[in-house]
């Protein structure tokens, strides 16, 4: 919530099908591409766009995109429009700057000397200035300021400018990955086939799903000929609300291609020597939905997991613990499993309110955030309420909250965050307040609890989230990266980036 | 959840606001309608209408209305307009038809000899069609099917047609509740007052809250004196985010005068002797929202406390407890109290998917609900759940949850309801599925749990689900109505009606 | 031009379809509803309704209104609703107050005992005041302000309130029609029949038209078995959209029933003796389309006529001829004729001005009228130029067009107006400035040329109006009204009103 | 009429706006654009797109697009959002495929190294297939298949890719025109200064005015320190609308620069020795509007000629000439003029018609045009009649229009064609229908009388058309082009192009 509040937010979705079998096969793909994005909403409600290519020759690629929701962007008639397609990409987007236009709308789509390509971005290129200029000095106009239409571009531009029938798009690809480090997860669609690619440090999440026929959707055995098409995803949500099966991560620095013949990995492009991988860790904290699974653990539990180890790092003596729902509900039901306090509910959220155009007048402004919740009295009046948050952003949010629970008779309410502060901004995808407006970076923050108007407040440590993390991707580490060490980007809590910024 | 799949549905959330102190004050109205109605958006999201009076000589009063959610039916301009309100009445539907258009929206407004009155109804005449012929006899003509004008032109015929300056509304009102016992809560507004009314039977809710200066809101000494404007709400889960102290409930038969001057209570009408009221049990069960106050106690508790007799009734023998997200919650926390198995989260709801417009094709369709839930499998692979909901009404919707979590991995699979079957129709106000689709009337209904696939099923008893009610209304009847007994309509449960319905 | 400048408008167009034959036909009823509709589109451009009802037992009615244009106010799937209708009525309207809802627009239907009734009503009731207020001391509410509902009531409270299968709705009709003498035009629908009614002074126009096979549309022997449908409009120029030959005129005092087994001439009722029927003249001088028809002579010949009259009473000594478009065209070309001055265009007028939203800055506000048209230099510049207009009302919009063509050479520029100078209010359908706005009733116009920068202005006078339009209705006279006199409103000419207003 | 009825249509039009003196002004830029460019509707209604640009230092661009008409596609936030800019440039297209996509929307705004630069084009390039490839090639990727698009990229690649301050764009448009002769006019922007070219051929228009205050727009004395700014449009008729004198025309292959210092002719482009300039000369004929100014003559004025000319080349023993409303009413009237014959209307248009949704069913179908128009049966019942077209493509539309005619009574309906066949296709930015399509090269023209059901036809002849056209310039190349020849495109007439069409 405390987040949402903040204006913390993912930038991306990323959302891809292939039909498998001959062509047409009767897979609805802009049936299952919208159901998949629709499930990726929580990663961007800014527009949404998609391409559907028929895969077959002469190639043709069909496009829509649209402000808001996937719901207001995508009216019957797009949908309509968007049948044809036997494969497609699609995308949807937290605008990060102010400028929100159609223009900027993922996919960006261009034509090439070999044809048409469709490319979708997750993340946002360290070194995007440099590229930029790259570019331009070569005599390329860049018509909007995004990283996807640089991407394309640069894959569009990249020497040798061979003449074949099938251009080297995978050489391209690698090129353009020998040219920036991160952060992207990228789907590169060309006529029938798409490319899934997530850069060496897997900053940014990739995973791939196969379609079954519905009836075998939970049939441990499924063969293979049963598959109906590919699906590949930010987040393994989606895959519950299409029928398909999670089937295994893109892995960092690997570029996979997805086609009717199936999957394929191509190649994994190294990091540095030296170098770990580096996932967002706040994909686990805060922007992933809590049954998607990254490394081979579902994020609830890794929640759930910061919630006991907070229980262990910063105990409470109180009579009952709760939630800032929702997203903190896991921790909370962690910290409460840990602790041994009873969990209950103290707020309940009216879902209806953020939507008004209503600009508050001065007496309603007073009443905050509170404005969104209900106060469930009776649950905590003359108690003493351990509330978990997920993370403390800006601190102006938790406070009318704290004010509320006492009003309504909290004896006392101390704060428990299951997240660092945050302190530093994140240059790779992720839109968090400037430096001093974190209240991390406050002088206030000596005194936090004096300052929100709690009890107590306390955070989980680094070490502490690291652990409650990596706990569980020890199996993932053996099995599929065969032993590879597992790494996590923490460059907004600690300041420590996966690379130097001006790559 | 179940409910809200199966179409059961409240029809209407009414809300009224008087600023108090000599016009015009700083109080903006038609912001306190703007928040108040979107906190009872729950209780009808098809349409949307307010008027405001300027409760001044001459008097002008000024009405908007529009389709959809109030974010969507009241954009700036609408709001601009209505903005020099001292005083309005609000008002948002849902149909029971499938006829929904503007005409029917509320409240409706009509000229009479004495001026315009503007009234907002939430309830169902139970005997309408005979209100309607004698209306129509009398040479009037109806132009929409809807309650509301019903009883604006009852009241606009009511002999003797005085024409004096000031009608005796009141008198209306009285002979009004004369021919039709229930059940209707109104809000009528004429020039500078507005009428709070709840029928004798007290079927539909309806409170009044106090608007303080947000700074007093929770001082408890606050003075009359600090006393900003009235409020008058369907429930009191609005008081909340408008900065309102709850006041009171109106009573079964009360007329209610809300002006300036502050609030009068005029007159009780009394039921037919022997007669209980009749509060409907399902506004605890189903529709209003955890936060709201009704007879003195809180709608979450009195779920709670559900959940507690259920565990009483039908104690499992099972590892944990877990919740259809997210009305079922409060009942199922109150089962994992009463019965000490731990409380866990087994389903994750993706609030966006019921919004888009695809109409899934018959791949997608076999998956059902399931498209709306992600599935927490670590939280219960290997284990027996208990699975709490609040009711279930056709069973078509509970039936894909099971299999769900069977497939991820439940060992068992145990059905706990927290509310009776529902049997019969309702005629006052209520949206529920034609006898026939009930599941509970189906023949099938003897073997449900074998029906729609779980280990076991039961349901809380009319008599616990009553004596969970009424357990915390004690000090509501001692203090409030004076040691007179509290009763609730138990029609869809129990066929028996508060009135005859050939009335 | 001028009219449309000043704010003087139309009220409301009329328009109704009844398929012949059995039922149902293949006439696509809402289909020719829509066309007929457009085709009135000038008589009011801010909501359209339609009614359609399916004619058969049990009676369906089906509605949709909307507001703006009918393009906009029916997109494709309002016409899908309507499809199903054996008949309708609809309706275009122009509101003369402020208040523009959908709450106003028109047909206005309502439940009675007998059933449901629609009524569309072009005009203006002298006497709505006291209607009203007889309606609502028989305690009927009054939902709008609209005569069309205020006449809706009229009928359904019309005594004796007989409980038939079939009320006598002619009777009550009749009875409308002796409680107010003018103005209006009515299309009521009742189950399988329009009764198409003209008040006895003939007010405002309505007429009839007969649906033939488009291959025969233009024989003339056309057999009455040839008979798809009747029509029933404002104005007959509808009729060359939907495939209709010209019928008949609906008479003064006249009621007609329309049904799939024909035309039915029910009854004239009669005016006060000695009263004249009184059509308003400014359908002829401006509101009505050129190729309507009525009483026997086409609209643009009596334009040419009056421009004919005109160069007798005012003839000039110029160089050319020349029209503010479009409206004063025929009277620009009758003036031309016989002065034997040539006629040319002198300017052109940009029809997407109209549209913008913008708010023009002082600077461009200066521009004032002139920038609708484009100014035709060659044709006038060096040159004496008669500018025909139709109508002066308020008198500053002619003054920037005369200056935009002295500035672009016209050495002189005389002011000719097609109609004498409006010096009175409508009580009778037509939106006119307040007296004090009329030009004719200021001080200035004493020196009208002076004030509007012309070298000389001359209007047509009274007589010569009359004349010309009654040069072309004897035939009329003698055939269709058998010798009954013919004579027009001239109110708000001459003051002389058909009815006593306070009737 | 004809034209618009068959598909033929201009693609777009251009206009941009500098304000004069220093910055900021008092000029509201976005005002006079959005003007500007209704007064320019007429050359496309598919969508708009303005940009405007503070001029300042840091330069910032903002911009515009949407959908439909200028009225539609700039609503007031969009007017609001452009308010700051002290120049800019907008354009209004039609698209010549069915892709009709926010996307295309010009102006195109694209980055290079050194800022942004806009670029809005009129035309269609005969080369674009080559330079696309040529784009490709060096690496680019294309993001529409605009012309808009392509002029852009080959600005910013051209060589050299100097990295001063300053780059030389004026170089750059040179090198542009080296590599595409025609047919384009273009607005290019960067920072302060709006460059205006018209290729060597001067295929499309481009023309100057001067913003003066509106108090001096018609004295003839205006002094140079007047100017408020400058405005280039496609037409000069845009200038009347916002208070403009016209200037000059951009010479064929003229690069003007204008900037608040004034307007500057930088250099004109050579065509190859011994080509004409080949200005298209069905601006004349139908695209520009009649009050617009070519090569110092009046569109209207040469539509006259081109109907007098036609009554010499084809006299008709009638007895009225009439119009087919609008676009053919100069040359009708210049047909009476020369022939002596009297001038009447004998069609009213309905304008409101074009607007509907309604997709008519067989029977109405059958009407065809006929629904558009109103007969005026008493100017010509009896008669025999010359109807005067501006131009016949397909030949279906003329045809129903003769029926109605005749049926109404014409006893005989000649047809006169005030341009010659359409017989080849334009790739030079107008859309026609292809080869087949055109009734000019169907073997119905053998009879083409017959086949549309006239008495006879004829049409102007090409060489009557030139004199008519080029009887005008005469003054216009002696003091403007300095005696150099004028010559005007007439491709689709005899299939002569200005230029090879695979340079």
């Amino acid at each position: 919530m405390e987040l949402e509040e903040s204006g913390i937010g993912e930038e991306c979705g990323l959302f891809g099908c292939v039909s498998a079998g001959e062509w047409p096969t009767h897979l609805e793909v802009a049936q299952v591409l919208t159901l998949g994005l629709v499930a990726l909403q929580h990663r961007g409600q800014e527009s949404a766009g998609f391409v559907t290519s028929n895969g077959s020759s002469p190639v043709t690629y069909t496009s829509h995109k649209g402000m808001g929701l996937v719901s207001s962007a995508f009216p019957p008639d797009a949908l309509l429009k968007l049948r044809h397609g036997n494969l497609g990409i699609c995308h949807t987007r937290y605008s990060t700057t102010g400028i929100s236009e159609l223009q900027n709308c993922q996919p960006f789509v261009v034509d090439t000397l070999h044809g048409k390509i469709a490319v979708a971005h997750n993340g946002e290129l360290v070194n995007s200035k440099a590229l930029r200029k790259k570019v331009m000095r070569h005599g390329v106009g860049l018509s909007t300021g995004s990283d996807s239409e640089l991407i394309t571009q640069l894959l569009a531009l990249t020497p040798p400018m061979e003449e074949l029938d099938t251009p080297d798009w995978v050489a391209r690809i690698k090129n353009l990955m020998s040219e920036t480090p991160t952060s992207y997860s990228l789907l590169i669609m060309f006529k029938d086939v798409i490319y899934a690619v997530r850069d060496p440090y897997g900053n940014r999440p990739l995973c791939i799903g196969r379609l079954v026929p519905i009836s075998k959707l939970h049939s441990t055995g499924a063969e293979e000929e049963d598959t109906e098409g590919w699906v590949v995803s930010s987040e393994s949500c989606s895959f519950q609300s299409i029928g398909a099966k999670y089937y295994r991560e893109v892995l960092p620095g690997e570029i996979v291609q997805i086609s009717k013949h199936g999957v394929q990995s191509l190649c994994i492009v190294p990091r540095p020597e030296g170098d770990l991988p580096a996932f967002c860790i706040f994909e686990y904290v805060y922007f992933a939905r809590p049954d998607s699974i990254f490394e081979g653990q579902m994020v609830y539990t890794v929640r759930q997991r910061c919630g006991r180890q907070l229980a262990i790092e910063a105990p409470t003596d109180a009579d009952v613990v709760s939630t800032v729902p929702e997203s903190a509900t896991p921790a909370a039901l962690g910290y409460a499993q840990q602790s041994g306090l009873p969990y209950t509910e103290v707020l309940c959220k009216n879902r209806y309110v953020g939507r008004t155009f209503i600009q508050p007048n001065t007496r309603l402004r007073q009443l905050g955030v509170a404005k969104k919740f209900g106060v469930l009295t009776d649950n905590f009046a003359g108690k003493r309420v351990v509330l978990i948050d997920d993370s403390i952003v800006r601190g102006n949010t938790i406070s009318p909250i704290i004010k509320l629970l006492r009003e309504a008779g909290a004896t006392q309410v101390h704060i428990r965050v299951a997240s660092p502060p945050i302190r530093f901004p994140c240059y790779m995808g992720i839109n968090i307040p400037t430096k001093e407006e974190l209240i991390a970076n406050k002088p206030e923050f000596k005194d936090i609890a004096g300052y929100i108007g709690a009890d107590s407040v306390e955070y989980l440590t680094v070490e502490g989230l690291i652990s409650a993390v990596q706990e569980g991707t020890a199996s993932f580490q053996d099995k599929i990266c065969s032993g590879k060490m597992v790494g996590h980007c923490t460059a907004c809590l600690t300041g420590k980036y996966p690379v130097e910024l001006e790559w």
